[in-house]
């Protein structure tokens, strides 16, 4: 059997009990590490298994499935996710050649950002699409989240941007010369994020296009949700630009239309006396900025 | 402290370590008991736990929420809850009472059936607004969430569709007479939630209006995720509106375009060799029915 365990999004104890039984009963523990991360890293989490992690790259679970899946029709194998298996990364790929090679699967889930988020008291079933915002190069500047985010708006509905990360990637010249060095690992934080979207803001106002967003549109930023030290800030987007949350992993949500529940719940979040000043009354029973 | 803990979607084994350990040391621990069940009681969470539940019915959280908060800013009380606690259901009026009696609190969170439809292979960030169907009456029939469904579709998003729960209802007779009598819960089954899906598209027809689904739209019927087991089928929603998946909960989704791999995975879940004929690809790389 191949088992997909969801991790949770904090620490090692954020493991259902299904899913701790059966990762200490498992032939072999494979650890999926490049699309997002606990607050603590492998070897805690071997500590506390008290058993090896095998860790798998990006690298591993495109080329080598056949090693992860080996065995595992006479075996159990279990593909350990932070988050929940088939949150903000599917593993379709994954499940799809276990089937095919005759090998039983079980998923075992977990809390992902996709969920966690509502903890900040904007309700789940007022989101639009997801959308990812990547880190930009000097020559490379997508805009394509924006518009996500103001289809969104649009419809009154709020915006969950999950935030670039970048594990083992190569500089230029180490990939050209065939040199597996890999650079440091980086995640984009809640201010970088914020500050992309200001330059997109200024560039269509430029072009004089109608804004979906401006600076004064309230914005949800969070980190580490699930954590001991979560942090969770609500203001405005020009606001969420300059705040430290600290470390990864962040995310940041734009506002739609609120109702005032979820404007009473984000004033728990408001660092500063006008983070929420420029909401305004769209009618009787909704908000927005 | 007021601890709000998710209980994830199976049974007593989908609670968090960090979970299992925080109900052991609460003073009181409450189980809310109107938004969602687990496959398995309170008695066998009694049992597993080793200690006393008190039943939180929607009356009790919504009128004595008070009393559940007695006491927690010098002890620690648990508010468990199926699913996340801020998943479909979100209980921001709780916490907010909380805060204003200065009482802290913490979340800690699980799947929810938000994020763990996933599980049948269509990715979670290209799902729309989530609706809600409701039971309809001989005099209440809404069709609002059609509407809503319409608008993901037209943008190409699948729409995950909360199937209507009534727990603690009691008949018009036994409401007026005051008598506290409540008729049996009721929780809507997939091939219900068809069934009035197909009479909406009947009437819109009959209006002449223009179809954002018909009887041979692909939707994925998903019943009692995270559980031994659970059901997934995929199938046209007239084939829905005929199937049986057991017992409770259920939920739907409504799909939008499809990716190849999305298709690849709905493939294990068609029961028919006819389940997917109704897709056609939209483009180079996309499906829809």
């Amino acid at each position: 059997m191949l088992y997909l365990i969801g991790l949770g999004l904090g620490d090692v104890k954020d493991i259902t009990v299904k899913g701790l039984e059966v990762v200490k009963k498992c032939t072999r523990v494979y650890l999926e590490a490049y699309t997002s991360i606990l607050t603590v890293g492998k070897q805690a989490l071997e500590e506390y298994y008290g058993r090896e992690l095998i860790l798998a790259d990006r690298e591993m679970v495109e080329q080598e499935a056949d090693e992860i899946l080996r065995g595992a029709d006479i075996t159990d194998v279990a593909f350990l996710v932070v988050g929940d298996p088939f949150g903000a990364t599917t593993h379709s790929d994954l499940v799809l050649r276990a089937v095919n090679a005759g090998i039983q699967y079980r998923v075992i889930h977990n809390a992902s950002v996709m969920n966690a988020v509502g903890c900040c008291g904007l309700q789940l079933y007022n989101f639009g699409e997801t959308v990812s915002i990547v880190f930009w190069t000097d020559t490379w500047r997508p805009e394509s989240f924006y518009d996500k985010i103001k289809r969104n708006r649009e419809m009154g509905m709020h915006t969950l941007c999950l935030l670039d990360i970048k594990v083992k990637e190569q500089s230029m010249e180490n990939l050209m010369r065939g040199r597996k060095i890999y650079e440091p690992p980086r995640y984009m934080s809640v201010n970088q994020a914020a500050e992309q979207l200001l330059e997109i803001v200024k560039n269509r106002r430029e072009r004089e296009e109608e804004l979906a967003i401006s600076e004064d549109t309230v914005c949800v930023g969070l980190a580490r949700i699930g954590a001991e030290d979560q942090a969770i800030i609500a203001g405005t987007l020009q606001h969420l630009a300059c705040c430290d949350l600290g470390g990864p992993l962040h995310s940041l949500i734009i506002t739609g239309h609120l109702h005032p529940l979820e404007v009473d719940m984000l004033r728990l979040f408001a660092t500063q006396p006008d983070s929420l000043q420029s909401l305004t009354t769209t009618d009787s029973s909704t908000y927005t900025s």
